[in-house]
């Protein structure tokens, strides 16, 4: 139970207030003792997201975070942040608060979190700055539940701010290493809220689709003998990423299976765009984007046909090279210019730039029935016929170069009967970072791994 | 599109059988060229657990496996199987089958993939054998889309008979290095296919239940510069396990996070036992076991009232001692007893056998506010309120010998404000195999890991 006597985090400045004579409301505020599960007390919290015009007048418990504050002669005025959601709360003095109580509530540290008592009061003018518009709270008790150092390595309001915004007014903004060395700060702010937010209805929409769709989840192990090498130096690249995976086998032509794929990635977007609206527009203030585009059905182009494109707009490129990141963002901007889509398939790959595993398309030697899929013109899925051959699949390998002793456990899972199938990979963090516009995997990770970074 | 024409994978014995004249069903089966999405065929592929009395007198299309054949004078019984799902096919020479095509079926090596044509007839007599009891399927085309080799390694039908069963009739049973070697075999038996469904189904039920509690779902790390050591050569641990974590902040008292853990797992049993009844009963026909049994709410012991439960007796044990793997299970049967449950908590252990972030319990320094949970007797979730101040974190960290810059990144962590916080770590294979009655972990992890085993 939180209580005024003296804390084990001793602190100067409330003991000091506390110590202090006359003051009528000193049992009212303080530093509890650390929660420890010592009682379990009758009293309901209140969510910050529930104190509404509803609430008005009565008294309320609430647990938040000091976001800002600020004293003003006799009154504090504090904002009190809970996940996505902040109030504005008001200790003055009166019945209820001492000088000393507000002088207290005035120098709490921001991002302690506090134990506050208050009246939910109506407001008349709509307080633009906080979520919860039409009230604020009027304190009479307030205990510091777990104090924060005086001194953050970042202020949660320049985390937000857009660039542009900090550009033209001279104000801070927070650099990305900063953010990340910090990430448990910067998970607070209201941007971060909403990409994480978003992300687990992501994952939640993918399985929600395929559970309907008949799909069984599965758990593939990650310790494995053959491992995969990628530059991870790049705005979309991580050491570690988390794998939406899907695997189908199809009756005759994988194409049933991409379409499937591309129909769960239009249900992603139908329910994000549904579901999820707050969190866009709370991403798109610090982060100003168009509103994310697709068809239905998918467009599907062929190679040939981006190969085309791009040649037309004066890009050389031999018919079996790969797309480089510019041409992959390039052509992104002509099919968002000709077709209207920020979503798209990219289908028959050259077969010289897929792995061994690919089935080669059995009409061009040169082509394989394998497939990408890009958001805003990034590539978030890779996906292909696989062999389901163990002879091509032998031969295919030999000619790729590759130690058939590595691979033997994946060859001879074909070797007693395997339907066709196909499948893909989509990149959870590429998909959370692309639907929203933003301009880095980092952003999209929640504690990003790669070459450089390991912790926190 | 499957055709009769000569395969690539050439095989004696279909190539003589087509190379003989007068055979007036030549067209009518073969082995097809390899399906590499060379057409969209407009055919429909019925599945075969929709071969039911309402297809009567229909011609079908069917994909499936080849489970058993029986030849038998002028005709051949094929059970055909797909997924948990199988039918009886029957070809008999007649006007669709000559006395080669009959031959061919007969000839098929089990477990081959074949596309089959045929109409479906009601039987007079239920087929007890197949789960399609009311039909059977007569064949008019087959053609072999994918050949599974001569000799298996398992037998399908072995590796689903009951060890007691195999013991008294003198049949052969499957054992498990043999299952695990050949593992995308052992996959296909009936038990597996169950097995797996119902993991899928506690991965769904666990987060459609705290999806629906307000929970948020994240993604962490698993490349971290601390590892866990545990000794994996046990029939519970492996070197790799999925885990469903729960993190969640409390008001008061971590009892709150263990009811909310403990009610999630009564949601999954009782989303098990309400949809997936078939699968509970195919995995009973192998491995027999009692009805898993719990209560609402769940029963919690304390750590201390198991020690008197377990001296009572006859075990000699101090207080501050860990359970050892037969205690947990003894004291499993005393619980069941006692209280007629397989699913309980146990609180408050000893802290001297609690990891460092152990939060102590304030009124017993020797207790902590830690818990288990445990299903038929074994250890399924260890979780515990969290140490959420840093000073008490480092001390904690220090009695237990922990180099301080190792876990420099936790602590910081906690620097900033952190709420009171308690959570878990359910074991998923050990939650499937629990609930099932089944005896080692490695049957409920698709592809186990363990000191002994990296394949495939």
């Amino acid at each position: 139970m939180p209580s005024a006597s003296a804390s084990r985090k001793s602190q100067e400045k409330p003991r000091e207030i506390m110590d202090a004579a006359e003051d009528y409301a000193k049992e009212r505020y303080g530093i509890s003792s650390m929660i420890q599960s010592q009682e379990k007390p009758d009293r309901v919290l209140v969510r910050v997201r529930d104190l509404t015009i509803q609430k008005a007048d009565e008294v309320v418990w609430v647990r938040a975070r000091v976001h800002t504050s600020r004293a003003k002669g006799k009154q504090c005025f504090l904002v009190l942040r809970q996940q996505q959601f902040n109030v504005q709360a008001l200790v003055a003095v009166g019945d209820h608060a001492s000088k000393q109580m507000v002088k207290f509530a005035a120098n709490i540290n921001k991002e302690s979190i506090v134990d506050v008592e208050g009246v939910v009061r109506k407001v008349n003018q709509k307080i633009g700055s906080c979520t919860q518009q039409d009230v604020e709270l009027h304190v009479q008790k307030i205990y510091v539940i777990s104090l924060a150092e005086p001194r953050l390595p970042l202020q949660l309001d320049d985390a937000v701010r857009p660039e542009a915004e900090g550009e033209e007014e001279g104000r801070a903004t927070v650099n990305q290493d900063t953010r990340l060395d910090n990430r448990v700060i910067d998970l607070r702010t209201s941007t971060s809220q909403a990409v994480f937010r978003l992300q687990s209805g992501i994952c939640h929409l993918f399985r929600e689709t395929l559970i309907n769709k008949g799909f069984v989840e599965i758990q593939t192990p990650k310790i494995i003998s053959v491992f995969r090498a990628e530059d991870s130096n790049t705005h979309r690249h991580l050491t570690e990423f988390v794998g939406l995976d899907i695997e189908m086998a199809f009756n005759y032509h994988y194409h049933e299976v991409m379409e499937e794929i591309a129909d769960t990635m239009v249900q992603i977007f139908k329910g994000l765009q549904e579901r999820f609206q707050t969190e866009i527009q709370t991403v798109n203030k610090q982060f100003p984007c168009e509103p994310f585009k697709f068809l239905e059905p998918t467009l599907r182009l062929e190679y040939c046909e981006a190969l085309a494109m791009l040649r037309e707009a004066g890009v050389e490129m031999g018919d079996e090279d790969d797309l480089s990141t510019p041409n992959e963002k390039l052509l992104g901007h002509l099919v968002k210019e000709k077709y209207d889509t920020d979503f798209y398939i990219l289908d028959k790959y050259p077969l010289a730039v897929r792995p061994f595993y690919t089935m080669p398309d059995p009409r061009n030697p040169k082509q394989s029935n394998s497939y990408d899929m890009f958001m805003r013109g990034e590539e978030i899925l890779s996906g292909a016929q696989r062999i389901h051959d163990p002879q091509l699949l032998t031969e295919r390998a030999l000619h790729h170069g590759i130690d058939l002793e590595k691979i033997k456990a994946y060859i001879d899972s074909f070797r007693f009967g395997a339907p066709p199938h196909a499948g893909g990979g989509i990149g959870l963090e590429r998909v959370t970072m692309l639907f929203l516009g933003l301009h880095n995997v980092r952003q999209t990770s929640m504690f990003p791994r790669d070459p450089k970074r390991l912790t926190p």
